[in-house]
């Protein structure tokens, strides 16, 4: 029996509220030996009380030493084991921008990109050009028709845009076009197997087009396509745990995440002070919120590790919020660490704490990477957050008689 | 998807350098209650700036209370699931002394031993003669032939050698004819399925032909066989990581474990300062090395506490060596634990330190068990060392968009 078999077999509803607050990349590491994390760094009255109230630990979020993805990392948080279930790039960016996506489909996720004369790329992202102008770009490739396909083009923002092949037998087993380098042209589509031949058949017909009605469009005027998939089947959270859950997100792709497992997905404006005002409105309505948040990872990213300490100190600011709510459990973690030291996502455990009435207690302070070493969850494997989540809810019946 | 295939995915190959130090059996056990454990009484000025300086842990070889052989000890080290890939001794001895094996082959443990006029062992290992006359009685068992079969005999030292039994359709399991007791005869060789009894056949034929070459020989006037064993089918590690790996070993079934792996095997020498040299000398032509150092082994099997000791301070004197070669990440561990105290193996988890430039801070100051339990790595399966090693040497890509 696997974890989600387990979890469908002892569910049981009680009213339970269960909020889960998601600060993406929120793990780090210090800058200088002996030195402390952006977390251990920010003042955070608010998150080391809950600390205090609440059990801590550090979440592994695939397996120890692999450095997660957007996607993998919040499945695993979600209760998904990351291994099991793959979501290509492609599907994660249809999905946040509402493009409808289903299973006759392979989405991608598209490039405007600059090409010199001999149709060599000179920038990869055609100058950044800003969201108007991929909008306007995107107009002239919705013009594109393939025979025997349908074709959706819709802009994402800057220079990225993501289109859908929709059609009989069409595979995902296809290259990236981007050759990840200047200097270079796009390259060829390949399929790797019959059906992902006439997603690459497609594709070279698509770009083919897209090079006519882009040309004289420079910096816009070429494109590559990257992340081809397939529309997973995934059992939603509600079929597995019978949560109702509201996905509170500001950035699409999370949103997009969101849905795949079953979320409703709210407008939840574009602060997290609006997220907040937004979980308010709907607390009668769903059993589980995800909100995430995503500054404490794109400061990791910038490897700006004041800025990172700062948005910490901010989403500290407004737990206090979700806290008037009196839900029966809350959760804070990451989906993975981006420390500002290295400028990416990382394999290094997550500090997370379950603030509960049914903790037990661990000598956990202060929210930090240190102190959750000590913390009475242990290094754990993130996909089990869940489980934890629902059993301190109240919502496990006992496995076994 | 399981971990090697996700190994395979996600590597990167970077030019940095790993560096396993695997001090063979290196857990311990205080001989008092609230004393120290062989580790922490001895005095580890260089060990212990690794552990400040990097993250430490205790690694379960296999599962937890599971003690392991050598052989799964190693494989949990090298990034195998020890419970899928099993190694049987034979094959570990074949491959330890250079014999070639291969998928045609069944290979044995061979013991030289005493018996008495009715056949019944006195002396299970033939009074341990010299290796000089276990190379003479090797090769009068050379002269056997048996019909339809190829066969190797080839000495190992002191009453050891091994047979490897060539052949079509040949199984490995058969039992050992190793009676383990004095005043028994040797045990006729029984096979479990077809294939095995072709073997068991041929065993039996063996052995009473060397009983026949041994006649008047006393003491080394029988054999007894054991460890049965297939090649085994296994990938190598640099199929899976990328790694060009070199073995640093001075005992023969390390360098046939690490064979078996896919690693070269160096001439090594045959102290731990002509390990060094090695390594010095071969730097610039692998990615990873892995020295093994037996002596912290064999003293905890005689039960020696300060003889251990002193291995483990002699070990600490020669890591200045690797560290002025500037590895990206050095890691000392062990395949399990051999506690004087119990003067044998044990499941008692394994101290271990990974020393790298992007460990997280942890409060270890001094390499010992005690100090390890609050370690950055916690307690982890030992097969997921490999990965934690990639990732710090900026050898693994991300998973998953």
């Amino acid at each position: 029996m696997n974890l989600h078999e387990l979890l469908r077999e002892l569910r049981e509803d009680n009213g339970t509220r269960i909020v889960l607050l998601v600060a993406d990349g929120l793990g780090g590491l210090p800058l200088e030996p002996g030195g402390k994390t952006e977390l251990e760094s920010a003042r955070t009255p608010n998150l080391d009380a809950l600390a205090r109230e609440g059990v801590c630990g550090l979440s592994v979020p695939v397996l120890p030493g692999i450095t997660p993805g957007s996607g993998p990392g919040h499945l695993g948080l979600f209760g998904y084991d990351p291994l099991e279930h793959r979501i290509g790039r492609g599907i994660l960016e249809a999905l946040g921008i509402n493009l409808e996506v289903g299973p006759r489909d392979v989405a991608a996720r598209g490039n405007f990109c600059t090409v010199d004369a001999d149709g060599r790329i000179t920038d990869r992202r055609a100058g950044r050009p800003t969201t108007e102008r991929c909008v306007e770009m995107c107009k002239l490739l919705q013009e594109i028709r393939l025979p025997g396909l349908e074709l959706f083009v819709e802009p994402v923002r800057e220079h990225r845009f993501v289109v859908v092949f929709r059609g009989d037998n069409l595979g995902d087993a296809v290259n990236d076009t981007d050759p990840q380098a200047v200097g270079a042209a796009p390259l060829p589509a390949r399929g790797a197997d019959p059906a992902s031949q006439n997603t690459a058949k497609a594709v070279t017909a698509f770009v083919a087009e897209a090079a006519k009605v882009l040309k004289g469009q420079a910096p816009t005027n070429m494109v590559t396509l990257r992340g081809f998939a397939r529309y997973p089947k995934i059992a939603t959270l509600q079929e597995i745990t019978g949560l109702r859950s509201a996905a509170l997100a500001v950035y699409p792709m999370y949103k997009g995440l969101a849905r795949l497992v079953g979320m409703d997905v709210a407008e939840a404006g574009s602060t997290l002070s609006d997220q907040m005002e937004t979980l308010r409105r709907l607390w009668r309505q769903y059993d589980f919120f995800f909100l995430h948040y995503k500054y404490t990872d794109s400061t990791g990213e910038d490897g700006n590790f004041a800025a990172k300490v700062e948005m910490i100190e901010r989403l500290d600011a407004e737990v206090p919020k979700v806290r008037q709510l009196n839900p029966d459990v809350l959760i804070v973690t990451g989906d993975h660490s981006t420390p500002s030291k290295l400028k990416s996502h990382s394999w290094h455990p997550v500090p997370t704490l379950l603030w509960a009435k049914t903790c037990r207690p661990d000598p956990v302070t202060e929210f930090g990477e240190s102190q959750c070493l000590r913390g009475g969850l242990g290094q754990f494997e993130a996909r089990y957050l869940l489980t934890l989540a629902l059993a301190h809810a109240g919502r496990l019946g006992k496995y076994g008689a």
